[in-house]
This record gives C-alpha cells, structure tokens and sequence, in this order.
C-alpha cells in the first residue's frame, strides 16, 4: 500500500503539519528537520498528489524558465544560475525552449502547463505587450530581457544601452578609430539589438567619432556563422574596420574566427569585444573581451518576483528590477599595434 | 465562462473526438484540422484539464529530458535536438538538470513529477542498477549515455570504445607517436571516462605504440578548465607529448588554449582531438578535430522508445539502441610539421 503523509511524519517523528511543508516547499523549514523528512519520504516512497495539493490551494514546488534557445551558452548559463538558485526556495525549474517562436511563447504565457506550474519565467523574443495584456492564465509571471519592457508584469533586465556604450567606448578609449557593430536587426522594432545599436551611436557621438552605416552589420540570428559571415563582409569593405562590437560572444568567437583565418591579427589589427561573458571567451585565444550581464543576480531578482507574486494579490504592481553589469577587457582588446 | 471542449469542436468545424485527437497530441491528425482546431483552441481560450486526462488515461503531452548539466555544451545541443524532434509526437519536453547528483536523479526516475510527465528521458551520471531496479515509478523511460549499459531498462548509447579507438588511430596514423589521454576517471567505476580509456589503449596496442601511464590525465569533471589544467601538467612532463586525445571537446578547447598561451602551435607541435563535435569547435582556432557521435539519431531512437514504451506491456523486454559516430577531421590535427 502506498505509503501516506501520516506515515512520514511518523517515520520522521514530526508533525504532519511539518511533513506538508516540506512537501510544499516552504522555505522556513529548519534544515535539519528538512532533512529527516526528506530522508522519510524517500524511504516509505510516498508520492504527493500533485493535483489534489493544486485543488487544495498548495504548490507542485515546479517553476518553469522558457528561453529562446537552450544551446545558445548565455541562456543555458543563465539556466543554470536559475536551477541552482531556485534550491533556496525548494523550487524545481524546468527549461523549456521556446525557438523565440510566438506560439511557444504565447502557449507558455497562458499557461497550457500552468497545472502543473507554480511560476512562469520567460525570456521572450517575440511576445507583445497586447499578449501580456491579453493573457487570462494566473499563474505569477516575470519576463527577463528588452523585449517587453513595458508590459503590465513583473520584469528583469540590464541596461542594455549603457552596456553597449562602455563596450565602445572602451574600443575608443584604445585608439580604435572604425568601429564596428555586428548585430543589429533593422526588421525587429525594439528588443536588445536595437538598444545596443543605440548605445553604440552613443558611444560613437561621444568619442567625436562618425557614425558610418557602412559598419553596421545586420543579422538574422546571433549566432557564431552570423558573426563569421558578417565579419566576411565588413573584410571585403574599401575601408575594413579597426576594431568590432558583437552585439553577443558568440557571434564575437565567429568573428575572431574569420579574423584569424584571413590573416588579421587580433588584437593588433582588429580589436573585438562581445557582450554576455559566456564562459567560452576565457578559453578562446585570443581571450574575449566583453560586457558581462550579472547572470547569478538576473537569477536571483527574477526568482524573488515570482515568489513574491506567488504570495501577492493579483493587482499587486508589476515590478521592474535592473540587474547589474560590467566590463571585462581580455586579450581580444587592446591599442593598434 | 470557460469554452468546454464542444464548443471548440463547433467553432472548428470537427467532431468533439478530433478536437481530443489533437489536444492529447495525437499523431495521426491531417495537418489542416489540426491547424483549425489549434485556432478554435487559441480563440476560446481552451484549457484542457490535464489532471483530468491523466485520471482518464490520457497524457500530458510532457516528455522530461535530465541531463546533468545543461550549460556543458554537449547536452545543450542534444536537447536542443530532442525539443525538436519531439514535436513529431506532438510532445512538449521540459529540461532538467540533474548536476549528476545521486539525490536528483534518484528523485527524477523515481517520478515525483510523474503526474506531470508521460515519459522520461535520463542520462545519469550517478545512479546505478539498483537504483532502477528498485524503481517503483511505472513512467516509461529511457536512459542515454554510459553510465548504465546493463539496467533493466530501455537505453541509447554509441560505441565509446570505438570512437576513442577512431580518435586515436587517427593520431597516430599522422605519425604521433607520445599521445596523451585527457579525462580519465579512475574514481569511478565504469562510465564514458573508462569506455575511451579503454578505446585509446586498445588503439595503441594496434598501433603498437606504448602506453605510458604518465600520459594519461585523470580530471574530476569534463570541462574547460579541466583540459586546460591537466594540458599544464602534460607540458611540464620531461617528455611532453605530441598528440592529445580528449575525452571531450570541452576539455580539448581548454587544452588548446594552454597549449597556445605557453606558445606551442597546434597542431604542428601537438595535435589535439576530442569528442562530442559541439558547434564550437567549428569556430576556435584551430577548428577541432573530433568524434561527432550522431546527436539527432540519438534523440530520434530514444524519443521512438519512449513512444513505444509508453503503448507496451510493463513486462516488454528492454531495449537497447547504438547511434552512430563518424571521425571529423579539422585544424586540430595534421602530421607533425
């Protein structure tokens, strides 16, 4: 027979009461306490009934994060922060990966899973704020990233126009007179590419440089064979750059790539920094410059809005949160040499 | 009020079987009535209740996938082929990671989430025979990888001995002659580290080279750093070796970054090769040399025996699938020169 709630807590010698929070994650169960039910649990096998604790107002203790593309390294390094954080809350996080398509989007902000969901955090690429406004599914909500920056919901980001500005003006500060940006997305309106364009002009107007659309790479993907192929490109110029900004690392290593197989040394003769400090920059050679988004504190805000909105009434005010940044300077930037 | 699964029917034109044909995520539903149920379903707003059709015998539509650490590349790109893959079952799968920790992947096959999930997909790092044999949880599940090669239970793996036989005859057809073996894991007993350990051995005995203990470097994890640290340790050996097979891509880009930071040229000085064909080493410099076992075939016959496991007897024999690998010859590795 299966083993019930009654029988842990005997097994454990604790209430039942007791037992229960655990099961239902709350977090102020003394450690060691958590610990002898856990160990209970396991030994009898006992199962809580997901459903019935959701009928029952409780908790299945499962948060979902849906992210464009799991293979891209910023967002399985951002996944990773988020599993291993959501520990303190006695979360599970499942990742689900969304290809930045709008129905998947859509699918996961009203909730098809909410069942089985107590908090939903989505890193979206193509949902409006009219679907965030739209949406009836109830099951407490945060976006992280520039796509939705102003939708009625709970919200983490970075300030993505001041990270692109120390990007290049750090490329200014070297000496680096034709700068390159690889990354924009003149079809999308809005979203991290079109702030990080705005910080590049930024930085441009305040170093007294020109801002020459000839440099300015546009990409469908940010992806390494978008940054090698636009690098290519901006090669093939009369006027080749002397020093680039990805709009992300990866497509920064796909640069450095076509770089170095068309005999241009990086640094010396080009000069490139990225954006995101996934960790592959510390092992490429040359090593990556970057801007480096504080991953573990987008995890950490993020977390913290859902476990208040799970405890808060529904006309509670969305919260907009800014997580930190900072530049790194690596090998791949350095003065002309 | 909620629209109750006739009313989709009526606005999509279908009897109210079909609308459940595509909500359970039937296969067998001519792409143009899905279609127009999905918009009847998106326009209603229909939630079906899914612990409902759980009760009836029906599915969630869930597929969880655990891997042991979603920001190692290699498991990144293979979920990335499951999530696609999946969707020819109509099935949604959710990600999670498991960090190879004996407790996780305990509580994934022992199905705390199994309400939730139809089927499980598992590549353990820790969990032995016992653990599944002594599984309780009826949610069908396949597990991938080395770990476990004789449990009693549906299973996908390649050929570690040959591929780390292929690596190294490749090296040492170049004419190498001191190969050096990153990753061995003599604290645990069988597993990926011990097959290619096996392999390489088996490819110098057939090359007739010796095999010199001091060559092999033991590491704890599969990482960058690893390679990195154990490529110092080979090169301060009196003897530093000419070729490197790594266990794995991750550990031979960190080893070729310390081999190009102490200023030895690869592959002229010593040629590198590793395992798994991640998308980076298409894009390092040097590209990576590497055994690319097949990524989508893998989740092709797992997602395939999750399918007909979820449809069997419980008493229908395991099975056992091998995917295919093929040697990827790039940058990494030419004749001494």
């Amino acid at each position: 027979m299966a083993a019930s709630i009654k029988d842990v807590a005997a097994r454990a010698g604790v209430s039942v009461k007791t037992v229960s929070n655990v099961v239902n994650g709350y977090q102020f169960v003394a450690a060691g306490t958590r610990e002898k039910v856990q160990r209970a649990l396991d030994e009898l096998g006992y199962r809580p009934n997901l459903s019935a604790r959701r009928l029952r107002g409780g908790r299945t203790g499962l948060i979902a994060l849906a992210v464009p593309e799991i293979r891209v390294p910023y967002f399985a390094e951002l996944a990773a922060q988020f599993v291993q954080l959501a520990k303190e809350y006695g979360w599970t996080v499942l990742i689900d990966e969304t290809q930045g398509a709008l129905d998947n989007e859509r699918e996961v902000v009203e909730g098809i899973k909410s069942h089985l969901i107590d908090g939903l955090i989505v890193s979206p690429l193509a949902l409006t704020a009219k679907h965030i406004e739209a949406r009836r599914d109830r099951t407490p909500l945060v976006l992280l990233g520039e796509r939705l920056t102003h939708a009625p919901v709970d919200h983490v980001s970075i300030d993505n126009v001041a990270g692109a500005q120390a990007a290049v003006a750090h490329l200014a500060d070297l000496g680096r007179t034709r700068i390159a940006a690889i990354g924009s997305q003149p079809h999308i309106s809005g979203g991290t590419a079109a702030l990080r364009l705005k910080g590049y002009r930024q930085a441009l107007r305040r170093a007294r440089l020109a801002y020459d659309p000839a440099l300015v790479m546009p990409v469908t993907r940010f992806h390494r064979a978008d940054g090698a192929r636009a690098m290519q490109a901006l090669l093939d110029l009369e006027q080749p750059p002397d020093a680039v900004f990805c709009f992300n690392d990866l497509m920064a290593l796909g640069a450095i790539r076509t770089l170095l197989a068309r005999g241009c040394r990086v640094p010396q003769d080009v000069a490139v920094i990225g954006f995101d400090d996934i960790e592959e920059g510390q092992f490429s050679t040359p090593t990556l410059s970057t801007v480096a988004p504080d991953k573990e504190q987008i995890a950490r805000l993020a977390l913290r809005l859902v476990h208040q909105r799970i405890g808060a009434r529904d006309d509670a005010q969305p919260q907009e949160e800014t997580a930190d940044f900072r530049l790194v300077v690596r090998e791949s930037t350095a003065p002309a040499g």
